[in-house]
Order: structure tokens, then sequence, then C-alpha cells
């Protein structure tokens, strides 16, 4: 019984998500799914992203949270169009809610659309919205033990950004193992050690979804 | 309907967990539900609790996880029993499966009953366990934000251990913020800044949380 309504709200989410999906499509909209625990530099991200990104591309952004607009605040600072979804209480952003925030957005003027998820290492991997590919973000503070303790979004996501490797001399983060593990649950997983506090590693992290971006509106031409 | 849905199941579960209650005033069992984000430093809490605690009480302690028995392997160092939930994909420990980790302990010669959560902000709150208190950790890298983020975890928690303090040099952590907007959320939060890496300020909460077990265990006499 309870198997079920899970199955049935999943299967109901993966149909809005297909939809979101075919008029991201139609209007060549490449859109990343960005996930990870609670404070591990999802947003910082997001501003690199945008600041790296925005001469090359038009940029949009939804941000989930459960309540409040700290994170759609520092992005509107940086002149681009973003939505916030409250999401009042749930753990995670789904289908439904990105559908009801398209809307907002000129889609057939936007080249990217960011989706920074709800700080959470579980839920949202769960749930797809229509993006062309999940990223996930893990803090060195956090720990190493992380993918072995939370498999599927490291399943789930095309790459990792392992961020905040600037607090490697300060915190117990065996890197080796973490990248270890995270290949073990996903052997092609694409790793980058970065900082978004310094910028450090992060040009790699730039040119690699840029290559990604163009594969996907030339194949959309 | 989706609604009423997480209605019912929020209801059996209290129905559940107010079970689980019953049999724990019955034992004077003490417990805690620990809850915090993936990697903020439950599991090194717990070590340090039971070492100031293990000559005063008898402790038992229920690891929650999505998979594997990290955490309980360390606890099981310290000659502790302890128990492995594996929630299998799911984001908290809810009241069944307390309830189904029972028999494993013997609760008539049990003091305090510690229950380290899957590590997520936002879903564990909404369930009930059975236990005397909820505590939270924040820890430092994961900023200030969180409080004006994820509001129901700092609500529902008796006290918030703000963890990593020897992390604030090297991390953006506006401390009287974090205090301050986790106060207005719950005016009675007991708010202690504590270093599970370095012990700096665990005093303080092993003395508060010892007078609230001795409170108890004098009440159920």
């Amino acid at each position: 019984m309870k198997v079920s309504v899970v199955k049935n709200v999943l299967a109901a989410n993966d149909r809005i998500a297909a939809d979101n999906r075919e008029l991201f499509d139609k209007n060549k909209v490449y859109v990343i799914n960005l996930m990870s625990s609670p404070g591990a530099g999802k947003t910082s991200l997001v501003e690199r992203t945008i600041l790296a990104l925005r001469d090359k591309y038009k940029i949009g952004v939804i941000e989930g949270d459960i309540q409040d607009t700290y994170d759609a605040d520092r992005i509107a600072k940086l002149e681009i169009p973003v939505v916030q979804i409250n999401t009042g209480g749930a753990c995670h952003i789904d289908g439904n809610m990105i559908r009801e925030a398209l809307p907002t957005f000129d889609l057939s003027k936007t080249d990217l659309l960011i989706v920074e998820n709800v700080g959470n290492l579980v839920c949202p991997a769960e749930f797809k919205i229509g993006e062309n590919v999940k990223i996930m973000l893990l803090s060195t503070p956090e720990g190493a033990d992380k993918p072995a303790k939370y498999p599927l979004m490291f399943q789930e996501s095309a790459a990792l950004l392992i961020n905040k490797i600037d607090l490697m001399p300060y915190v117990d983060f065996d890197l080796k193992k973490a990248k270890r593990d995270a290949l073990s649950l996903h052997k092609d997983l694409k790793i980058f050690e970065v900082s978004c506090k310094t910028a450090a590693g992060l040009d790699a992290w730039i040119a690699w979804i840029t290559q990604r971006i163009d594969a996907f509106k030339k194949s959309r031409v």
C-alpha cells in the first residue's frame, strides 16, 4: 500500500517532467538540476557559473527553498531572471513546481535554466523535473562517507563538484576515499575539485558544462 | 488529495510514536532524537556524549542511515549496544522503524537511548519517534541562513548545538545572525557553541542534558 502510493507519486511526476522536457526541447533550453546538502555551496556555484557564462548564454534561474527568498535575492543582484519556488515544507522540487514557475520566463529567449533544488542529499534525487542533467555538490566539511551513505544522488548525477576544497587543511576529509566511493557507485561520474569561495578548479567545470550546452543546442537545430 | 495522504501518514506515525513513548516511560528510558544536515557532526556528538555519560547511565544507540553501518560501527567500538536502521531510501526515521528496532535492547536496563536520525534538515523534524527531546546540530560551514530556510527543525528542537566552532576562522559564518534567527523561530531554544573535534563547549551540553535525564527519571519513580 505504502509503496504503491510512492510509485504513483513518482510516476505522475515523471509524466509532468516529460512535459517540461518537451517544452524545453522545443525552446532549446538546457536545464541543470543542482542538488546538495544544505550549505554545501549551491548558490555560490550558481553565482560563479552565471558570471562565467552570462556573456555566452541567456540564463534563467529557479531557486527552490522551503521558505524565504535569500537565494533568489542573491541571484537577482546579478540582473538575471530568477523565480523563487517556496515548497512550503516539501523537501524537494518536483516537476509540477517547475511547470508552475515556467510562465514567468521567456523560454524562447533562454539558453540555460539553472534550477537550485532544496538543500537535501536524499529526496531531490528521486524527482525528475525535466532537466538535461543533474549536478551535485559535496562540501569537504560534510565528510568522505557521504557517497556510501547517500548513494542515489551520486548515481543520478552526471557530475560531482567537491566544493570548499580550500577548507581541506582544517577538516578531516579523505578526498581519495570520497572519489573512489563515488566512482564505485557511478563509474562515469565526472568529478571536479573546486572552491566557490576562491574560484579554484571552476574553469574545468565551466568548460565541461559549456561543451554539454553547446552539444545540446547543436542537436536541437 | 495529496495533503490528506500526508496527514494520514503523519497521524498513523503519531500513534506508533505514542506507543513507543509509553514503553519508554514504563522502562524509564530517556530518548534523544538527534537531527541535522548530512555531515554536521551527529555521530561525533554521540561519541562525545557516550564518553561523558557512560559511567552515569546505561546507554543504547540507534543509528539511522539510508544504507550501510558506518556510524553504528563507530559506536560499537565504544562497547555500547547499537542497532543500525537502514531506511532503504527513506529520508527520515519514523516511529515504526524505532518500534522494530526496540526488541534488540533490554529497555529495563537502559537509561538513555540516543537515536541518530538520517542526515536531513527537513523531513526528520516532521516524524515523532517517541522521543523525550529533539536535539539538532548546525555546523558552521553550512552557513547562518539555515534557521530562516529550514525553520521547522529549529522550532521542534529543544536545543541547538552549533558545531565545528573551531572552523570559524575559515568560514563565513555569522554566529550572531544564526543565533538571532534561531531564537526568533523558537524563543526558548537552548543554544550551545561546540566543537565535537576539540571538545570545546561540550561540558555545558553534558550538564544540560544530564539535568533533563535526571529530572525525567525522578518524575517516573
